[in-house]
C-alpha cells in the first residue's frame, strides 16, 4: 500500500461495519490505504460499547498511520437506515433499533461521520477503486445471507426518496413463491441467498435426500449451510448441482431485471455466496440472457466483484472522500 | 393559457412526435404554452417529409403566439434511440431505422434540438407540469400499446449508458410466459400492454367464448381492441373482468418491482390503457400492496397521470428549457 507522505494531514477513515466485525481503516485524499484494523462488534454488548468501538478503531488506524489528523469518517452499516437522520432503523445482524449512529460516532470523535448502507457503500467501493472504475452506469449486486445492490447512475449513488433504493433482494421473481423473510413470497432473496440455499438442502435432508450435503456439513460439525451445498455441487452432487442452478436462474432473472429498467454498463457480482461464482456463474448468465432486452444486453458486461471483503472498507473511504474532497481527485470519480 | 410578454423573446418549443400525429407547442421561460397544434405524421411519407412538417409546426406555433425567435427545440420521439448522435435507430411506429432527427430537424430550423425517447419526455412532463411536481424520484409507467417508463432520480432523467433504462414492459414477470414483440416470452408488456389485452380477448373468441367483447368490436365495425374489453367489463361481463384483472396483476407486480429498486415518493400510471384506470385501479393497488417491501411502500403513492395527452409536448417544453434555462425558474424544476 502506497503511502503518499504528502497527503498526510488530509486524510480521511473508513468503516465497515457488520454484524460479527468493525473493519476499519485510514486513507490519504486519494484513496491509498495507510492503515487498517478489524475489532469484532459484538453488538450483544449494545449499541454505545460498538460505537465506542469503531471510533476506537479510527484513532488506532490513525495512530498507526502516523496521521496528524483525519478530516471525516464514512461508515457503511448493514440493516435499513434513515440517512436524512443518520440512523440505523432496524438491523438484524446488529439487532439494533433507532439507533443515531451517525452523530453518536461523530460526537466521539469530534469529526464529521457521513452514512450510508453496507450495499450502497460496497457499490460505491467497486466504482471508484474496483471493478466498476469508469462505469458511470453501474449496479453492484451482493449475494451473501441476504441479497442487495447498490445502483450508481450518472456517477452517483441512487438512494431513492428514503435512501432504501435498490431492494433487489425483494424483488418478486415466482409470484406465490416461497416465503422470504421479508414475510412477502416469491422474493429473490428467497430463492438466490445463502439462506435459501441453505433451506433448499435441509428440506431435501428431511426428505431423506441430499446425502453427499449432509456430509459436507457433517465434516465440518456444523449446520448445513450454502457452503456445504457448493462443496457437494463442486464434487459432482446433482442435488446440489440442482440447488445452485435454482438459486442461479433466478439471480441470472434479477440481473436482468436490473439491465432492462437501468441500461446499465456492468453489473458486479460479489458477495459470500458468489465465492463459489465457478458453479453458477454460467447458469446466471444463460438466465441474464435469455431474459434481459438485446438492446441493453449488447452493452452490459456482467462480472465478478474486484475487492473482495475489502468492498466495504474502501467504499466506506470513498463516501469520506465524497463529503470533503480536499484537494482535486485524479479523476478516478466524480460523484 | 396565461400569456407572459416579458418572456417573448425567450420561448422555446416543444414537439411531441408519434406514429400518427405530430404534437407541438411553444412556451414562455416559465413553460406557459402560448400556442400549439397537431399535423399529421405520415411517416409512410419518408423521414424527410415528415421533418419538415415538424419544422412547418414550429414555424406556425411561432407565428401564431407573436413570438420573435425560440430560443431552442425539445423532441420526444418513439422508438430506440442514440442520445448522443440524436438518432432513432429504431422505430416500428415510425417505420423509421437509423434517422438522424435531431441534426435534420435542427438544421431545417437553424436551432438547437434536444432528442430524448417519448416515455422520458412524458415523464419529465408530469414531473415539471404535472402530478409530479416536487417529487424528485419518481417514475411515470405508460401503459399503451406498449408499456414504457422514465424514471427521475435526484432531479434527473435516469437515461443509462445508451438512453435504453426505463424499459420495464420488457422486465420478465413470469419466466416461460406468453410471447412478447421483443421476442422474449412473459415480458410485462405480454400481459399488461392493450395489444396484450386485445390477444386475450381475440384468443378467447376464437375458443367460441368473448361473446359480450366481440359484441363491443362489431359494434365498432372494428378488430377486437382493448377498448372492447375495457367496454365488455364496464358493463360487467365476467370474461372481460378476467383479463384486465390479469393484466392488472402484472402490472402491480410491475410497479412493485421499480418500487422496490428505486423507492421513488411517486408512481404515475398514464397511456391509453390507464382510460380504464377506474376498472383496474384496485386490482393493481392490491398486487402493488402484495409483492412491495414495507419500508418502500409506506412512502410512496401511485396515481393517474396528471396531463393527459399533454404529458409528451409540455415534457418536449422542459426537456427544451432544461438545455437553455435563460432565466432563473420559479423553483418548480430544477434539472
Amino acid at each position: 500500500m502506497p503511502l503518499c507522505k504528502d497527503n498526510k494531514n488530509y486524510c480521511v477513515a473508513g468503516i465497515d461495519l457488520g454484524g460479527t466485525k468493525i473493519y476499519t481503516a485510514v486513507a490519504d485524499n486519494n484513496g491509498n490505504l495507510l492503515a487498517e484494523t478489524r475489532a469484532p462488534t459484538c453488538p450483544e454488548e449494545g449499541y454505545r460499547r460498538v460505537i465506542e468501538r469503531m471510533a476506537g478503531t479510527v484513532l488506532e488506524v490513525q495512530k498507526r498511520a502516523g496521521v496528524r489528523a483525519i478530516r471525516t469518517v464514512g461508515v457503511g452499516s448493514p440493516g435499513q437506515l434513515d440517512l436524512e437522520k443518520g440512523i440505523v432503523c432496524t438491523s438484524g445482524n446488529l439487532g439494533w433499533n433507532n439507533v443515531y449512529l451517525r452523530d453518536l460516532l461523530a460526537e466521539k470523535l469530534s469529526l464529521p461521520v457521513i452514512l450510508d448502507n453496507d450495499a450502497n457503500v460496497a457499490a460505491l467501493g467497486e466504482y471508484v477503486f474496483g471493478a466498476g472504475r469508469g462505469h458511470r452506469e453501474m449496479v453492484y449486486i451482493t449475494v451473501s445471507t441476504g441479497i442487495g445492490s447498490g445502483i450508481i447512475s450518472g456517477g452517483r449513488l441512487i438512494h431513492g426518496v428514503k435512501g432504501c433504493a435498490g431492494e433487489i433482494g425483494h424483488l418478486t421473481v415466482a409470484p406465490g413463491g416461497p416465503l422470504c423473510t421479508c414475510g412477502k413470497h416469491g422474493c429473490l432473496e428467497a430463492f438466490s441467498s445463502g439462506t435459501a440455499i441453505a433451506l433448499e438442502a435441509e428440506k431435501l435432508i428431511r426428505e431423506g435426500r441430499g446425502s453427499a450435503i449432509k456430509k459436507q456439513a457433517q465434516s465440518r460439525k456444523a449446520k448445513v449451510a450454502a457452503e456445504d451445498v457448493g462443496a457437494a455441487a463442486a464434487h459432482g452432487d446433482g442435488e446440489a448441482l440442482g440447488i445452485l442452478c435454482r438459486a442461479a436462474s433466478a439471480l441470472g432473472l434479477g440481473v436482468s431485471i436490473v439491465i432492462n429498467l437501468l441500461n446499465p454498463s456492468l453489473v458486479i457480482l460479489g458477495g459470500g455466496v458468489m465465492s463459489m461464482s465457478g458453479l453458477i456463474w454460467d447458469d446466471i448468465l444463460e438466465a441474464v440472457n435469455e431474459y434481459t432486452l438485446k438492446a441493453n444486453l449488447s452493452v452490459v458486461q456482467v462480472v465478478p466483484a474486484g475487492l473482495g471483503e475489502r468492498a466495504g472498507v474502501l467504499g466506506a473511504v470513498a463516501l469520506a472522500l465524497q463529503l470533503y474532497p480536499v484537494a482535486p481527485h485524479n479523476g478516478r470519480f466524480a460523484l
